[in-house]
């Protein structure tokens, strides 16, 4: 069993972190907001009073919305740079840019520590049910000794590289290739709907047909019934996350057409009144472009 | 047991046609160019002279490849619309416009006879093997008569509209989502492999968590290797399906930028030789922007 | 001095038909709503009571909204071509598509008349100081015969090709060119505005340096005031023209990348209310996109 | 008389350098690569050793390529900040994003010197002859003491705000503009030529009527003729300006599509070799897509 600190106890961050108890691991938790922690302390696990307190443990988890969220722990004089002992592991599973994942890697490497990018796919119940998919890079020493880790709080295990940033690229290019899938469906419905074709008929045959998958399911029913409040994940993470998609893809020299007009799409949703929706909200500006809702 | 005329014999028809006959029901098939119909009159079908031939029928299937050609054997004195006697009904499976089928409509009430819009998805594979998804639209009365042939083709059958028209245009929206998943497989895969990734693990991930749909693994596929030849669905017929999709979305006022997006990719790829691929080949442009392949 | 039947005496038509008269030929005039003719007939100009009445003459000019509209006038039993006599010209100055100017030439020239595409870049002001620029194409001795005519109604001549539909691209891909510069105005305007720039002053830095053409200045205007009210050309007009490029492009196979986004911006304005605006509007939509107006 | 320091002697500050220097100004000048500084020293400016060296004047003029080359100076122990007395003036007149603007107008402030952002408009030939138009900003009483050398360097001098960043907002917009006329000439010409009219007759159409405008002249000439070597201004630069004018677009939350595809195309030139063309061969890329050249 493992001493493993955990910071960050959003809707993510809670399942994986019951999970990561449930297997039998000592936990020290931390959040920033209180009251996030109540059912791990009330399990057994301990509160950290500071993100510092939560890196005396053989493996940190970090699970945190940003890039900005991410830097606020981990450097800094109470920054798990400083706290955590050489040799230990530092996980991170928040969706954040390339360059910081390559910045971690070498700044954990120059003080002896290890790090791992470990980027997850699912939303909340599929953290809280263990059903995560979870896509990992870095050291094959260190993915060897925190494999069970991982095994624990997904459903599959990935791992696609020994450099940490190439996981979150590949996290990155998924919820890309999530936001094509709503920006395709707000545009074929508001195409078929304009003509009278019964929106969640038409979702019916979709999914029964070629596009039988859990992705389409979920998106094409938010889209068809415009039920973009509360957010699931919100359209300035998916923002976020599109952006980091083109700034990565500028690094490397490749240009996304499509991933522009997503962008190009959350802007305009952000700039006119949408932070508080879901980010398939974007999928609802096909409809107000042909003059509908 | 019905009468059933059956024009157009390709990958697609020969296979709908021999399950019609496997259902039970009486064949005569017509094909423009010959040998096409040899396996369905070892098995009974009789074989037609002219497409006019195979209009002395209670039904009339029509799977041609694009507008022209169903023009071709729908007008003129040896047509359908001349041909088939009162009361019988066309059912056309083709991918055609929304504007032709209106106009067939209209055609082939004005003369007494009924007129069935039914095109369908899936490949040559599940065309032989009854497996197509089959969408529907017509009155009800000619719908319910035909509904058996429907199903001895498909493994389901939706019925969309009393409009025929309509199942054009869902027909049409089908064929934008796939192509809207080519272009956004190809932009992911490029800037994933540009960076290192092994682009069969990629899909692997993709297709073994959100996208674990047939459409992700056939096209994924056909992307990772490059696998632009032999056409299985041919681009020049990729590109008019989008220009029609577009057509139809400019009479209805939809801007659909996506499609906008595809339709510039098709033109592109056939201005630069590439008429003879696979419509997945559209999938194949991003490596080219990003100076791989 | 010839005999010269002029039809269509709208705006420009109006203006271009005077110009011819004070050049000192003898002109008859027909325009469908009435009303229109009167300065013309107080000159001298000979009233039509239909199109057909029109054609007695040596030249036959056309100023017309659009291919319907020319339709209607070149065929049928009243119509030019039947009525003109072997050996008059046919000058098309309306801005139709390059398949319909195809179809004329070889239409009039089935029946021995000849048939000259003309045409024109200028707005009603200019038309009326016959300070229009005339893109002509057709067979060179038709030219020659006219040329003191399209002299007399523009202040340049350019014969651009021998094959009239030639001259109907070039002034579609000049409108596309001036869409372009409304929405790249339409874009530099937010940018800068949202961030406090003072849109008059940034519009006379502009157009006082590189955009010192009356494009920039003209449009930046309409955009920086948001006066798209009245029409000087309408905005479905503007759709027209970009889908004929569109098209012409599609026959050439010529990926247009920024006329799609451009009829996409059309589309969605017209499908929103925009039908009776300047084509200038869709200039506004960078500001809607960016939260204000 | 002012004591000027003048960093950065490239093909645009030197011609700006001699022009100061022939308004009577007492020049010290730098340059990172040796060799630039010939003539101005010839005529009587003194040599600095080091970017600090140039500091000890009433006013610094830096005019570098990017972010990173004025990062260089300005921060640091030899720095501008570091070495400029109290109350002296720094003149950016470099192409930079705003955001730096907006850091180096604090740290300015911070230590009681005074920043101007005064980016130009003009290519080296504009700059040797004083005709650049300078777009500026920054607190008044700066602005008034130094408008006697701006006007020196300038045909005209725009003062847009008190707040610099945004006369560098107002220099990216511009670039902006310009690469949408190049990928609009670059467009419409492959348009017309691909039927067959010469891009030399087409383009003195354009520029002899609506079009009549120095851009139009300039790129006009180098997109027809394929003359992308040398380049005049690198893809590299042109590609930066559409990259911060798009993240200014982002941070004032304005989604700028014609932008993204231009910034699609710059880094598409550049992952296929374009880094030494120049910025104007985004306009052959229509013409790969349509298959020609």
């Amino acid at each position: 069993m493992m001493e493993i600190g955990f910071i960050g106890l959003g809707r993510m961050g809670s399942g994986m972190a019951a999970n990561l108890q449930r297997a039998g691991h000592s936990l020290t938790v931390y959040n920033r907001s209180p009251g996030k922690d109540t059912d791990l302390v009330r399990a057994g696990a301990r509160r950290a009073d500071t993100f510092g307190d939560a890196c005396r443990a053989d493996v940190v988890f970090t699970m945190l919305s940003d890039d900005r969220a991410l830097e606020d722990v981990a450097y800094g004089d109470a920054g798990i740079l400083t706290r955590l002992r050489a040799g230990a592991v530092h996980i991170s599973s928040s969706t954040i840019s390339v360059e910081l994942a390559e910045r971690l890697a070498a700044d954990h490497a120059a003080v002896g520590q290890r790090f791992i990018a470990a980027p997850v796919f699912g939303r909340p119940d599929a953290a809280a049910a263990a059903r995560l998919a979870v896509v990992a890079a870095g050291a094959p020493d260190a993915i060897d000794e925190v494999m069970a880790l991982l095994k624990s709080i997904g459903q599959r295990v990935f791992i696609v590289s020994e450099t940490p940033k190439i996981a979150n690229l590949v996290k990155l290019s998924g919820n890309f290739l999530i936001a094509s899938v709503i920006e395709a469906l707000g545009e074929a419905m508001v195409l078929v709907s304009k003509a009278g074709v019964d929106k969640d008929q038409y979702l019916n045959i979709l999914t029964s047909t070629l596009f039988d998958a859990p992705v389409y399911r979920t998106y094409g029913s938010l889209i068809a019934y415009e039920k973009f409040e509360p957010a699931g994940f919100a359209a300035p993470l998916g923002h976020k996350d599109i952006r980091l998609a083109l700034s990565a893809a500028e690094a490397l020299m490749v240009p996304l057409p499509l991933a522009s007009l997503l962008h190009d799409r959350f802007l305009r949703l952000l700039a006119n009144g949408g932070e508080g929706l879901d980010w398939s909200a974007i999928g609802g500006l096909a409809a107000r472009d042909a003059g509908l809702s």
